[in-house]
């Protein structure tokens, strides 16, 4: 066992960063017995240096991050700034002075990961990031070390929980959309400006880093398709209901059938309720994996909070310590299939519609036809008079597998027709 | 890039080998990028050497393999034989050529765990085994690795697929014990001698395995207390479905509340329907672990057959692969904690207990009275007539958590009563 510590400077002291402090000053002993040194806060860089910060000593405390990386005897870098700058500046300093980087920033990791891993590779450093997506869920591990061996042909998942909250709230309450949000919010489960999770970018993000490392390739926070889930309402749920499924938000990460090439995707979906994703329930997280050997696997748990998330940091920093001792280091980028990433026309899904029509003879048949010209197959078609709106009815449509391009020119086409009033909703139908 | 090749020797070719052979065969290019060397299959042990084997070379047969480890160019060995011997000494032989091992063997690993990390230890050498728990499902990687900065209290799980199926069976048809047993042998989900499956032999090694790593301490198979589920019947499910309950056979290793000392049992289970184990189906496997930051996380797979289990294996072979190139080895035994494992009569749980009683006056006071003596806390009774046994009624308690001894010396001291003419179940209830 050695006996000089190994150094470690936290970067930002918020939620997630006191309570990687805090469980590195309560176990320490754990974690000098699991790394084979002890490791030592040698210090904390913070933005506001007057905030009192219980448990740890105020003579670690600086604004001067930067300073604290060039002071020669830091081992590791721990990032939980968030965001892209000073986080990337400060990743970029941190290996110049031959400091491994343990981060849990998903949003500069999805824009800047390859350059990152470059960085990180040429000094022969390690960049690890478990916490940057799905929280605690030990998963960027599982797919990047134990699935090594196999091929993975897919990844969808739950990715935010405060869009799961929000869905499984007007799931189980029958609520719309804004009042599960205020609750959501109420709560403390949504910040005052959703947008980044609602809209999806938080989960875009995730399934950026997803992808590249499933399918061992580059894919940038561009090449991510991204819906939001703010138009999903009560009735979608109804309709759902009807079809045995629920509604979730999800980030779906695939491999095309020829294996050419993959995409990347984050929109609400209607799943069946056999589905064990259908069964994740308020602000917890789950991704499910399917690979060609290992078949159908799913990890399961909660996606964020300040001791999850610190408990993923810190399983990386025994990791990356250990390294550091053993002088080597753990997988790095793995980018070498170079696949390209397909645009959301070229992927291949169902579509659930339903459409306000006039409730007259030979619309079903005009209807039908457009499906037809675009090459969609219908599975099913639910018709339903509504005299309540004086002569309209409502059409749900059900579609085989299409690619998206012709689901959504089918749509268009749609849209144009004198008998149909309007497109209601349109949702993607996925986990079949 | 290293250009000269990682040499394999595979000892064991059966339903695993065979397929693990196949992979290396058919994915050797993404073995290669994802190692950062050619890997390549130098020799197959095998018992039968005339049976065929589709894609394997005949010239890398050989029935002799300690020969295979001594020819002085192998750098990772696969053990994929099980049983104790001659596996054991196969792999000891390993270590002392200097060879790395994976292995798929929970029965060895559980017996002998602890002599073989040893022996990898002093060489420098590694020794993996996801492939032992859980199939395809990453598991012990996640526990030993993502969760290291973490404190685990909990592991429990459904580790066994033939009882999972058996038990799925009779919970959705109704059927009894037998008549779900003839069908998962008919399906081969059950060999022809069930017994290391249904008696909890099976699971007692991975709980084992499990309990070790997630408490890191040693824990021996003698250690587990082990029930099988062959006595669990249709009117315990109906029992249990009153309860909002089903009936899993369970892993259960779980931390003292003091932290003092650990536990590790296999028996049959009622658990509630909204626990996540509860919607495990067919034969798959699951593992819930709770742990202080992380939470409650659960896993989720195939718990066995040739394809997961080489997903596993070459997962493992990648790593070990890896380490060998950084001339470092990954974590090894972990057991600095030595914490003592106490008996199962320690263990704080609940019971569903249903009696057979006279149906007189009194007996429910009598009854209460036998667990007031024991310090058991009742929580619910349901009485209920059977006028169709003449007289008799069943009686069902369910408890508060108590020492599992005190909840056996209440089953034992309620025999002995003159009003109780038989115990017909008595199942733990978890997971609550």
């Amino acid at each position: 066992m050695r006996t000089r510590p190994l150094k470690v400077a936290l970067l930002g002291c918020g939620v997630v960063g006191s309570e990687v402090a805090r469980i590195m000053t309560t176990h320490a002993d754990d974690l000098t017995a699991r790394i084979g040194a002890p490791v030592e806060l040698a210090g904390v860089a913070v933005r506001r240096p007057s905030k009192v910060r219980a448990g740890i000593d105020p003579a670690l405390i600086t604004t001067d991050a930067t300073a604290l990386l060039k002071r020669g005897d830091i081992d590791v870098a721990i990032e939980v700034i968030g965001g892209i700058e000073p986080a990337r500046t400060l990743i970029t300093t941190a290996f110049e002075q031959g400091i491994s980087v343990v981060s849990a920033n998903k949003a500069l990791l999805a824009q800047d990961g390859a350059a990152l891993h470059a960085a990180a590779e040429s000094a022969g450093l390690d960049l690890y990031y478990e916490a940057a997506v799905a929280g605690a869920i030990p998963l960027i591990r599982p797919l990047r070390e134990s699935l090594a061996g196999d091929k993975i042909n897919r990844v969808m998942g739950i990715v935010n929980g405060t869009t799961n909250f929000i869905l499984d709230k007007m799931d189980s309450t029958g609520a719309g959309y804004q009042e599960a949000l205020d609750e959501a919010t109420a709560l403390g489960y949504a910040e005052a400006d959703p947008t980044a999770d609602v809209e999806g970018y938080d989960a875009a993000a995730k399934a950026a880093i997803l992808a590249g490392i499933a399918f061992h390739t580059r894919v940038r926070l561009d090449d991510v398709h991204r819906e939001g889930m703010t138009e999903v309402s009560a009735a979608d749920f109804a309709s759902a209901k009807r079809m045995g499924c629920t509604i979730k938000l999800l980030a779906i990460c695939e491999r095309a059938a020829d294996g050419g090439s993959v995409t990347a995707r984050v929109h609400p979906a209607m799943i069946p309720l056999t589905h064990p994703l259908a069964s994740v329930r308020e602000a917890y997280n789950a991704v499910f994996v399917e690979a060609e050997a290992a078949g159908r696997l799913m990890f399961y748990g909660p996606g964020a909070g300040g001791s999850p998330t610190a408990s993923a940091v810190l399983g990386d920093l025994v990791a990356v310590c250990r390294n550091k001792l053993d002088r080597a280091t753990g997988p790095g980028e793995s980018a070498y299939t170079q696949l390209p990433v397909s645009p959301m026309g070229e992927v291949v899904t169902r579509y659930h519609i339903s459409l306000d029509v006039a409730d007259k003879p030979g619309v079903l048949a005009q209807v039908a036809t457009v499906f037809a010209e675009h090459g969609v197959s219908i599975d099913t078609v639910r018709q339903q008079g509504r005299p309540e709106t004086g002569g309209e009815a409502s059409l749900v449509v059900v579609t085989h597998r299409a690619p998206d391009a012709a689901l959504s020119g089918t749509v268009e086409a749609l849209r144009k027709l004198d008998t149909v009033a309007g497109v209601a909703s349109i949702m993607r139908v996925e986990g079949e």
